[in-house]
């Protein structure tokens, strides 16, 4: 018999409900024996042969030099491992002329990890017993945020305004009525592009949260995993915003090293410090092999390089395929997807949908086709809103054959849920 | 100006009395120039070339073979990566018979990170509000316990019978008399072999301590840092002890991978499995490169081999070395090493110490010898005891001339330090 954890054990031994649905995704295929199975779900990144060829050069050029003993026979810095933090700070100087040293940059054992240390140093209980939420300006948004706080729950999350911006295309837009930071705020956190969305907030819309948050020194956690310049999955127009309560929160997990762990944070000093103590308490640092890798990748050039003649042109094609294979498939349907600007989803929406976006991914999974349930990605939103219900994330990881088939197979089941329950 | 952190961020970003100790010396050896420095205070083990060899030989093969790609340009489970899971069942079965299996595994990304998710989960606050501390049965200890703590102070430390072993020589003792378990308690944790005494609790020790825990159904945590069977610097009888309360808390840092931070939690699958949700929230999963390497070396044997060949003897001879000086170069003083039992260090107690242990340290900084003062090993502590201020802890990673060269150098600032203020 096991005792009842602490309050912290409590709260961290929770399944998220879009894990869940990960594990009945992970059964579904492991069961699906000889039944066909189109997988819409991936969040696991593809391996293009041109970024699995990149890290294994710079894997025998470790082996071959003279650091191999010491990069991984050492215990490192807390902060990172030296060459790569000079490599960031030498790009982004260069190509953003952010005039940033060393002292602005934490290297932490992936980007989650980050949000983790990141919101609970901002975020949760002050020394006077006050909560200190942490604020989404933008819902839908990523899953995890909505299990990070120690403290439980703590967090303000924003209905999105909708627009249409064409036959069966919409973009979130923050609702600026609505939007405010307080002084007892603890911070800001968003993606950009969006998981699950799509969605790029505008440069405009970017600062003017910023510039929000600023009046009161509350922090702007970005979170940048799919934006420029690494791993590059953006489709639009997007500037960095660069400010004195931003904190830009980068991963190579789209870069094709998502089993080695790697974020990059770059900020003001005095988040970046207080960030480091609280890692070196946490994890003391983050691994060493992923870092000494990618200083090398970004020092070159190549890791820019090849995020944006590779892997964003593979993305962007899956992309294009999906939206033609929707257009074609249900000309005639209520249906929207969220504006194609980066990531490696697409975000369907079935307006005045007539069945639930749980009832769906059983009924697609009925069919042989699984995607993620739209439900999970509003964490923190606790207002009542149909909407959260009428939508699911579709994967572009899959091959253009298997996104083809699967629209074709979604657009039956969709097809026959309207018609049995019209909407009015 | 930044708004003050939350009560996490807070305690977080303390940096513990070592960690300004640890700045202190790097400072020093920085700014040493052309004088010499003899470093007997580091803990940053020795690249050992078999050791070294050893991965990178695994390493080049996951280049040469077909896992590479899935190994780094993947996510993987928060569990671990199944093979090196696969590996430690294997070996523990095969070699200790614990019936395990994969469910009584969890890969971390190092020890430190596992000691903060089992701390957290099982000690600091319940539900009721009421703290459950957590139990050090044996002080001194690593002082990386101290800091590990989300809710604050709640360690319970004991301190130690001391044991005359012999001229010179000294064995601390739990003190049974003292040493209890309550209800309340959240976990108790130790390390064996001890960092920073070389400490190797005995197996009735042991034994009687996880019993004690048992009766109140409190999970104890070993940290197995350098234990049996790698980094197996262990010199005496030590045998591993099972327990359905027990977690051994492994690590591959003293087996030549600090850089690539492997913890490997074994116990029993009701922690493991809400220490794996609390990792999925922290970090998602470990690092895999290090994983799988660790995988290939575990399970051809070859790991527990060269610890047991190469690692243990070269650290036993550095003791011997060290040993031999000091009683060579002090014979009439009233000094006493701990019994030399494992790990890469040795505990120097200068009984009825004229100077405190900083003082000792700056002294000896003065003669170009660096030691770690003792008094930052005994988190938790709260109790008066002038012993905490007379130890000071040895690296046993420098090379043997160096040990010579600084017990001399150490001789003399000892003797004039008792020759100063005799002890009566």
């Amino acid at each position: 018999m096991t005792k009842s954890p602490t309050l912290v054990g409590q709260r961290m031994a929770q399944r998220t409900g879009v894990r869940e649905i990960m594990k009945d995704i992970e059964e579904t295929i492991r069961t699906a024996g000889d039944r066909p199975m189109i997988n819409l779900s991936a969040g696991n990144p593809v391996i293009l042969p041109e970024v699995e060829a990149m890290w294994r050069r710079y894997t025998q050029a470790l082996l071959d030099g003279p650091n191999f003993g010491e990069v991984i026979c050492r215990y490192g810095s807390s902060q990172g491992y030296e060459p790569l933090i000079d490599a960031v700070v030498n790009w982004f100087n260069q190509h953003y002329g952010w005039g940033i040293t060393r002292r602005n940059i934490l290297i932490t054992p992936g980007s989650q990890s980050l949000y983790f240390l990141a919101v609970n140093c901002f975020g949760g209980y002050d020394a006077d017993g006050h909560m200190r939420p942490i604020v989404l300006p933008l819902s839908p948004d990523y899953t995890g945020y909505g299990n990070l706080l120690l403290s439980g729950q703590g967090l303000r999350t924003y209905k999105p305004m909708i627009d249409i911006m064409g036959p069966h295309r919409f973009k979130y837009r923050p609702d600026f009525t609505q939007f405010e930071v307080n002084e007892q705020d603890g911070a800001v956190l968003f993606s950009r592009p969006c998981n699950p969305t799509g969605n790029v907030l505008t440069d405009e819309e970017t600062q003017r949260i910023v510039d929000t948050a600023a009046q009161h020194n509350v922090p702007v956690l970005i979170d940048s995993a799919y934006a420029v310049p690494f791993p590059h999955l953006v489709f639009t127009d997007m500037n960095l915003i660069w400010g004195d309560n931003v904190l830009h929160c980068m991963s190579l997990s789209k870069a094709g090293l998502p089993g080695e762990r790697v974020g990059i944070a770059i900020g003001p000093e005095h988040y970046i410090d207080v960030l480091e103590s609280f890692q070196s308490n946490v994890n003391l640092h983050s691994s060493r092999y992923g870092q000494a890798i990618a200083a090398a990748a970004i020092a070159s050039g190549e890791l820019a390089h090849v995020s944006a003649t590779v892997s964003k042109p593979h993305y962007q094609r899956k992309l294009a395929t999906l939206q033609a294979a929707m257009d074609r498939e249900m000309p005639d349907l209520p249906w929207y997807l969220h504006q194609g600007e980066g990531t490696v989803f697409s975000w369907l929406w079935l307006q005045d949908a007539p069945i639930t976006d749980l009832e769906l991914y059983q009924a697609l999974k009925q069919e042989g086709v699984i995607v993620v349930p739209g439900s999970s990605f509003f964490p923190g939103l606790t207002e009542e809103w149909p909407h959260r219900h009428e939508c699911v994330r579709i994967s572009l990881t899959a091959s253009e054959e298997a996104l083809e088939m699967g629209v074709a197979k979604m657009a039956r089941v969709i097809e026959r849920s309207y018609a049995a329950q019209p909407h009015s």
